[in-house]
Order: C-alpha cells, then sequence, then structure tokens
C-alpha cells in the first residue's frame, strides 16, 4: 500500500469533483463496493483475489467483502466490512481489525458489513442519491439489485470524476509502471528464451505465467502466444513451434500493488525473419517508433493512430499490396483490413483502464466523436493527452483471410486493395509491436528501464542461444 | 475429451435415475447452465477459463457460454449456444459451429442461446418440474433468477442422481486421475527443489503454479505454502523462507482435462527436522499410513477418521501432550484440538467434488448424521466406500495458540489435555501429510506412478543438493 495520504488526496479530490457536480444538501452518497472471491469451481475454490481497481485507488486495501461509503454532503467516510471469529482463526490466522485496515488508509470510522446495506437503503428511503460506477463482476451487479438500486444506471458524475482523476498518473504510480514494465521486460525474455520448435506453445506461457506468480501478483490479462498472429485475441496454446512462423507474444505482468504491463513482440519462431516477414516486420517497427515521437502533451492520439495509419498504408503502397491516392485511403480507413484495432488504449490499475466506465468516456474528449471505421473505430484512446497519461503505442499488420474476402466481396476497399498481391500473405499471419508510454511535460517515455529488443536485427540478435 | 459415447452413456444413466423418481409426464426438464468467462477486472479482462464441473461430466465441450436442456418426458437433449459472427473471427479465429460440437458429445440437436430462457419459460408456464443443481457462481445465480427460478431451491432429486454417478470415477476418469497425480509428483518436486533459506515464499509457488499452466490447465486450488502451517488455509506468500521452519505445502494441479490433484507434503526449511519435529511429524506421517491400510470397499470413512484419531491420540498421550483414558477422549472429540478438520474428501472433477451440492449429499450415507464436534464434523467423507471411489487422506497435527487458549479457558478438553507441556508448542507450527486414493474392488492404491517422499528418512534424502 501507498502513505495513508495518497489515498486521503485522493478522496478530497473525488469529493470536491463531485461537490462542484452538485449543490448541498443535495449531493448524497457515493458507495464503493470492493470484490469479493470468484469462484472458479464451487464457492470455496476460488480465482486468486483480484480487487476492484477503483477500490484499489481510493481505499487502497487489498482484502475481501469490504465496502465503503463517503456521504458528499457532510463528507464522513465509512468503511464496511467484518472482523473474524475464532473459527476464521483456525482457517486463517490472526488477522488485523477492520478498524485497524480503515485507519491505515486515513478513514477513522468503520462498520460491520450489514450495515452498509442498512445506510444505502435508509438514503434510498430518504430520497438521497446514491452514485455507484458499473458492475463489472456478477457479484457486483446482483449486490446493486439487493440493495434496491438499477445496476445498468450508474453515476455518470461520479464515473467522470473518477476517470478525472485515474487517467492522470501520480508519481507514485508511475513509479509503480516502471517497477511493472520492468517485470514485463523480464516476462518477455523469458518467452523469447523459450522458444524452441518442437514444443508445445502451453510450456512457454507456464513458465511466462510462472514468473509472473514469482515475482508479481499474476498476468496483468490472459497472456496471448500465438503463431496465428492475425487471429487477434487467441487464448489457446495447444499448438507445438513450428520452424518458420511469426509468433505474437501479447503479454504483461501485474506487480504486487496491482500495476500492470502490457507489452507485444512478435517472434520468427526460427530465430531468423524471411525476408517477406521481414519487410512487413519493419512496417509495423517503423510505425510504433513513429507513433511514439508524435507522442506529447496537446496532441490528440486520435491524430496519432491516423498519422501512424498514413505511414503504415505509404509502405503497403510500396510494396504493391494497395493501390492509389493515399489521403483518400487514410479518409475512408482502408488500414482497417490490416490493423482492425486502435493504436493504444489507457493502461493504469486496469491494463485497459476503467474500460467497464465507458470507453468513450475513458478515452475520448467532450467533443471528439467515435469513427463507425474498422479500426479507427476500435481505438480506446483518442484524448489530446496531458502529463500523467499512460498508453500503449501497439500498431499491427494482419493477414485475416475471412476479413479480406469479405471486403473484397462487398467491395469494402473501392478498389485500393490489390487482392492479387495479397493472396500471397494468406499464410502469413500477423504482427503487432507494442511500448507502454507515458506523457511527460514535454514528450513521452517509454516506462520501464529497458526496452524490450523490437528492431528485427535486435530481436535475430536476442534470440541466438 | 473423452470419447462421444462416453457423454451418451452418463446422460443415458441420469435420464434413467432420473425417471426413477417420478412417473412420466410429470418428470419435467432438467437444465445445465455451463460457465462463462469470470471478470477479474473489467468485463472483458478475465481469469482463465474454467467450465463447470457437472457441465463437463455430461456435456463435455469446453467453451464458455453454453447452456442445455434434457426432456425428461421425452430424452430429448438440446444444446444452446451461438455461433461467431465475423467480428468475432478477427479476434478469435474460425470456430467449430454449435452443431458439430454439441455431435461430437453425441447430441443431434442445437439452438442459439436465447432459444434456452424461451424454452424454460415455456415449461415454466405449462407448470414443468425443471431441475436444476445449485449455482456455485454469482452469473449462474443471476442466471437462474432471470429464468424466474428461485436460485435457494435447487432439485434434490437432480442433486442426488448426479452425485450418485460422480462418486464413482469410470476407468477413463481415473487414468485422468492418474495423470493429473503424476503432474502433481511433478509440482510438489518443484516446491521441494526450490525451498532455500532467505528467498520469498512466493518464488516457490510461481515456479510451481508455472509449472501447472505449463503442463496442465493450471493449479486445482489456491496454493497453500506456509511456514505457519497452523493457519490451515493461508494463501499469502510474502515471508522470507527462514531456518528451523515446517512448510506446509498443500497444492495440485488441474490437468488439461480438468482432473486435479491435491497432495499435501509438510518440509523441514533447513532440510532436517529437529528431534521435536520429527516427533510430531513421524505421528502424522504414520497416521496417513494407517488411514490408507484401513480404506477398502465396505468400510464407512467416518470410521477410518475416528480410528485415525485415535491413533493419533495415543501418540500424543506417548508424549505427555493429552492425558488419561483414550476411549474417553475420542469420545468427546479431543483430536480436534489438534486436527480440526477432517481425515478427507471425495475428489473428482472437483478438487472436493460437487462440494457446493450439499457435503452431506456428497459425503454422508442416508443413514449417517454428521457430528458437531471441531474436526470430526468436518469431515466431508464419510460414507461406507464402493470401488470406484477417490478420496484425500490427509491427517495432520497443528498447534493453534488462540485455539489452544479458547479450550484452556472454556474448559473444552474436560482435562484431557496437558496445557503446560503444549506451551512448548505454540510457536511449533502445523504439519500435513496428503495422499490421494482410489477405492479398488478389495482395497485401495494411491493415484499417480510414484508416491511423494513421506517418512521423515526420505525427505530429508529428498532435500539433499
Amino acid at each position: 500500500m501507498f502513505n495513508k495520504e495518497v489515498y486521503e488526496n485522493r478522496r478530497k479530490a473525488l469529493i470536491s469533483k463531485m461537490c462542484a457536480a452538485a449543490a448541498e444538501g443535495q449531493r448524497g452518497l457515493a458507495i464503493f463496493i470492493g470484490n469479493v472471491d470468484a469462484p472458479a469451481q464451487y464457492k470455496d475454490n476460488c480465482y486468486k483475489f483480484r480487487q476492484d481497481s477503483t477500490w484499489l485507488y481510493f481505499w487502497g486495501l487489498d482484502n475481501p467483502g469490504y465496502a465503503a461509503i463517503i456521504d458528499l454532503d457532510n463528507g464522513v467516510e465509512i468503511i464496511y466490512a467484518d472482523d473474524i471469529e475464532i473459527g476464521d482463526i483456525i482457517w486463517m490466522g490472526p488477522q488485523p481489525s477492520v478498524s485497524s485496515l480503515a485507519a491505515s488508509v486515513g478513514v477513522d470510522r468503520s462498520a460491520p458489513s450489514d450495515a452498509f446495506g442498512k445506510a444505502v437503503s435508509e438514503a434510498i428511503a430518504h430520497g438521497r442519491r446514491i452514485h455507484f460506477v458499473p458492475a463489472s463482476r456478477y457479484y457486483n451487479v446482483l449486490k446493486l439489485r439487493e440493495l434496491g438500486l438499477d445496476d445498468k444506471k450508474p453515476s455518470v458524475d461520479l464515473i467522470k470524476a473518477i476517470i478525472s482523476l485515474r487517467l492522470i498518473k501520480e508519481p507514485c504510480e508511475i513509479a509503480q509502471l516502471d517497477d511493472a514494465c520492468n517485470l514485463g521486460y523480464e516476462m518477455h525474455t523469458v518467452a523469447r528464451n523459450n522458444v524452441r520448435i518442437g514444443i508445445l506453445e502451453q510450456e512457454i506461457v507456464g513458465k511466462m505465467d510462472g514468473m509472473t506468480l514469482g515475482k508479481g501478483w499474476g498476468v496483468s490479462f490472459p497472456t496471448i502466444l500465438s503463431q496465428h498472429g492475425e487471429t487477434l485475441h487467441n487464448h489457446l496454446h495447444d499448438k507445438i513451434v513450428e520452424p518458420g512462423k511469426l509468433m505474437v507474444i501479447d503479454a504483461g505482468c501485474e506487480n504486487n500493488m496491482h500495476y500492470p504491463s502490457d507489452h507485444t513482440r512478435t517472434l520468427p519462431t526460427s530465430g531468423k525473419f524471411t525476408s517477406k516477414q521481414r519487410d512487413i516486420y519493419q512496417i509495423v517497427c517503423d510505425c510504433n517508433n513513429y507513433a511514439f515521437s508524435q507522442t506529447r502533451p496537446g496532441v490528440a492520439y486520435r491524430d496519432v493512430h491516423i498519422k501512424t495509419m498514413r505511414m503504415m498504408l505509404e509502405r503497403l503502397s510500396a510494396l504493391d499490396i494497395v493501390r492509389g491516392d493515399i489521403d483518400s485511403m487514410v479518409e475512408i480507413g482502408i488500414a482497417g483490413l490490416f490493423q482492425p484495432h486502435g493504436l493504444g488504449h489507457a493502461i493504469g490499475l486496469d491494463v485497459h483502464d476503467m474500460e467497464d466506465y465507458g470507453e468513450n468516456f475513458v478515452g475520448y474528449d467532450e467533443d471528439q466523436t467515435r469513427s463507425s471505421q474498422l479500426g479507427l473505430g476500435s481505438l480506446r484512446m483518442a484524448r489530446r493527452l496531458v502529463p500523467g497519461n499512460v498508453i500503449s503505442d501497439e500498431p499491427g499488420i494482419y493477414f485475416i483471410p475471412a476479413l479480406i474476402e469479405l471486403w473484397k466481396k462487398e467491395g469494402t476497399d473501392k478498389g485500393f486493395v490489390n487482392y492479387a498481391k495479397l493472396e500471397e500473405y494468406y499464410d502469413f499471419g500477423g504482427i503487432r509491436l507494442e511500448d507502454d508510454v507515458l506523457v511527460t511535460s514535454d514528450g513521452a517515455r517509454r516506462l520501464g528501464d529497458q526496452r524490450l529488443p523490437i528492431e528485427p536485427d535486435e530481436v535475430e540478435e536476442a534470440m541466438k542461444r
């Protein structure tokens, strides 16, 4: 945990924002429901506990079954949880009291769990507003319904206030993100050192994920490791590593403070790229570097996405994969055929930060409208950047036969795509290269002490054993 | 997956049992809700998918978002799920159709997901019975409520029918359990080879859990690895390994077919037991072997528990930790102070098999009543054993200061406990030794090819590096 002042200051800032949004006496309660253990099988066999990120941000305590209320009309903060009993001591050992844990994050009032529901019911009976965030877990949906609240109607005021705080990382958070990215560097090094023709993909994943459990909380999202990179989120690892393939590894480590890394590298399974692979790889690599060079305060990341896609199309044009006027291609979104996802997303306590609060609230300024184009429409972070933003920079090129056939059939490309040439790439797979970037006062820096090898020569050198 | 005949036969057996429980036309529907992905953070960042065990048992398909209905009045079986669309193909790659997956487990009818709710609603409207099992996951609670069913009122007929089938393992399941126990052997070997003074417990756990992910689905339950074995379910691994401690490691691997292992070993962190440690360790080791020797068809495991506790008390009496008449001590349950848990539980697709269906339904014959004594009251498997049962054999001795003080204060021990002697053990910790046992036609055998080192000399030898 951070010092208690960190949490006190965040709650003060939140209260201040919420108070600005409504008159005194009209503000109501902001309620926070921490996570409970999530059953993997039966109720007592659970997945590794992961606390809710907003809970961690404001209340710090990494224990299941906690809740809290801030009374926005008088500033009173109360944490709700139950102290353990003798039966629990046998199973769980002696535990600090709820009140001492509350005090450790600067909260001087605590109460048993059942008082939480009573306090909310009473406030509802008095016609007070109840502010809550969207429920990500099914437990929270149930809990909100049991409290008599409509889980489909979270508080937009609270969502916006939280997003405005969490999007700008404090120095103590940046230190954690650097730490997580150092673990991510190690995780990808483990991956690279274990790619060997003939072994099962799952064995590499086991070594990577084991490392994250040994040094951090675990993976920050399910590891993607695939010789079919054209399948963007492939979570199966049941293939044997074959020679001559490209292996996309999109994987991150969550450290013990729950800050994540999120890096993607694409490795030639044989240790050397073919020249065809290298041509495409170099485009993606250059797009990654170009996007980073464009990242600084005041620039809209939407524009960085679009400029990067322009560069990608120019380079694909040089390979005769697309043909014609680049401006027109950018305009109608031809790049989406090759990169059907956005350039990046915000990163914080959630690896896609606050995704369930609404991607547009998180990633779009109020005057920005989300595109409906394939690719640009999936861009999660479009905002004008400010110092303290942390984002991913992850261009990719994929050759997805089903998607190419669909565009061809429906004429989506308006004649800009050279389908005859594209056929040569049906078995190519895909490439993605991703770094994690902090927006600084005058530019940007990549998080972590060292950058993972990314230039094709560097990658081939690193794979020599 | 197993051959489709395995699933067809299981469903046939289930239908036959359910038909015996009610007259034709009165039987209604048995509904099965497979698991969905469980969010760890936001909805698209989920824990590794774990299918529901009863779903796996009858329907085999290891995919999220599936449901099924058996119409018990006409034997019709339908699997419900949605085929993927082009947008999903980009993210997930081409996938087999629902109808082809259904056919692979012997089901010739399938329908889209929304037809499931309609079929259930229609049956309810016609006053037909809807049989369902208890919901373990919050999603299933929500789903049952949305279907208009009371999640608190599962079908006892269906529960009993499923338990009667799943408690007796088929040869194909025994092969899987042997395989899982071989992985469990490897997991504990990794643990033993990595215990080193000065390292963080978490590092050992990372290596163990990484191995399970590399060769199987992952851990069959959260790994317990603790130098405070007296805390029975300690999931924190934040301590440095210290010399002279006892480390309890209760951990298992789930293989890719979702069959688990569940072994406990207790290691001296320095590689050698002190003589005080060895005295207690030998008692637990002998209790484990004795319990195994008593395990065979026709014997109630409750009696094996009680006889093993008698042996434990005799041996503790020889150390002057308890004093007096052994029969009386057994009668009033003095062993519960040292082993406040049961001797074992059923093992199957769930590592505590079907625990959420009701421990008494799973573990007690109809004429057996559960004890209220500490220890015996926690016994999960009391039944008269039959060939095909798979159970754990896990005696333990723990010195739990909070519990000892409570017994002393309340006189629970009726004078049989020598508290003066016990004080010498307040910093001892605990010991548990657990194997997985199959009841055979004429006795029992431990699952897996090799038994993990268990005799104190064997353990010390194995720890020499």
